[in-house]
């Protein structure tokens, strides 16, 4: 039986950035599933008293992180430029993933959305974006965006946070081996030896 | 000419304690110096506008830390017990490591107190402790007490923690590679990397 991951993720997040790039890569060489869960940071975040990133809200943390996230993506030989808003509202973005898991071009529109928003500086909660997005991953844009926005899409992507919230998760990328939880992309390494561990060790 | 790596740290944080017990093993395989600078964290912690540890603070974040910091160990075979009393306050303890700088025996005493705090569950803000620490690794401890309370000792920790405040200082432990500042113990061998590339590129 194959093995899963699940990574959550919100499209505002930057280390979810290298995170959503490189897991496909990684998981597959160790015979992994990766099961990707978006779910929306801001309600996760007030649920630790802060209405904005805990990046804006903290300068010297903020400072850091945009050095070390693009000396991280440079590592990785991934395209960064700061983006000019942050955090971006990903909740388009997200109902699309999420009303269409399991569907084949998923994890590229993902990974295009991402570097929309982290490489390209592209306003990614503008539905057009979106749907340029869409197009470039052979997805009909209309339909795709209609279906999102529906009662029952919308409401399985609070369903998700709502897990999210249950199970501990206060940032993003989270990752979920069963229910061994790993925080941050520098875990994603851990994370996959977690999950590829010998069963019941 | 030998090159060096600054390791920022607090007797109280937890992901100071794997980085403290392995940095000289690994920067000397790359042939850097160790630059042990203890400060404190609590002043740190009060211009983010905490009067705690954020792991006590947001109780989701500490579940974490705690769970993440006791595999940390594991995969680095270190010996963990979590601590029933937690920031423990190391100023003590920090401020003979401060006054000794540079002596032979202050990187085993620093892994000696973390190893008290982290392995033991021993009381690091006790008197008695540190002496043992200090006994531990050969030092008559009355005279280096004596010595790390003069006014003098006492002004060159707090002239170290002013100084990680101008340096953009948030958490513990931080690396300094010159001027490139890198947080936490996952980026220790990222930070000996950059210390080790050849001048000017």
């Amino acid at each position: 039986m194959r093995r899963s991951l699940e990574l959550w993720f919100d499209f505002g997040s930057t280390y979810s950035y290298p995170a959503a790039l490189r897991i496909e890569a990684l998981a597959g060489a160790s015979g992994v599933d990766v099961s990707w869960r978006p779910f929306l940071l801001g309600p996760i975040f007030r649920l630790q008293g802060w209405n904005d990133s805990p990046f804006n809200l903290n300068p010297r943390r903020g400072a850091y992180m945009w050095r070390d996230v693009a000396r991280v993506c440079a590592d990785l030989d991934i395209p960064f430029r700061k983006p000019t808003v942050f955090p971006r509202n990903g909740i388009l973005a997200a109902r699309v993933a999420t009303r269409f898991e399991g569907e084949g071009w998923v994890p590229e529109f993902v990974r295009t959305v991402y570097r929309a928003n982290f490489a390209e500086d592209r306003e990614i909660s503008d539905r057009e974006v979106i749907a340029s997005c869409l197009a470039a991953c052979g997805v009909d844009p209309e339909p795709a965006l209609a279906a999102a926005v529906t009662d029952e899409a919308k409401g399985k992507l609070r369903e998700r946070t709502d897990e999210a919230e249950r199970r501990g998760v206060f940032g993003a990328p989270t990752f979920f081996a069963g229910d061994e939880m790993f925080w941050g992309n520098d875990r994603l390494e851990r994370a996959l030896a977690w999950v590829s561990r010998p069963s019941g060790s």
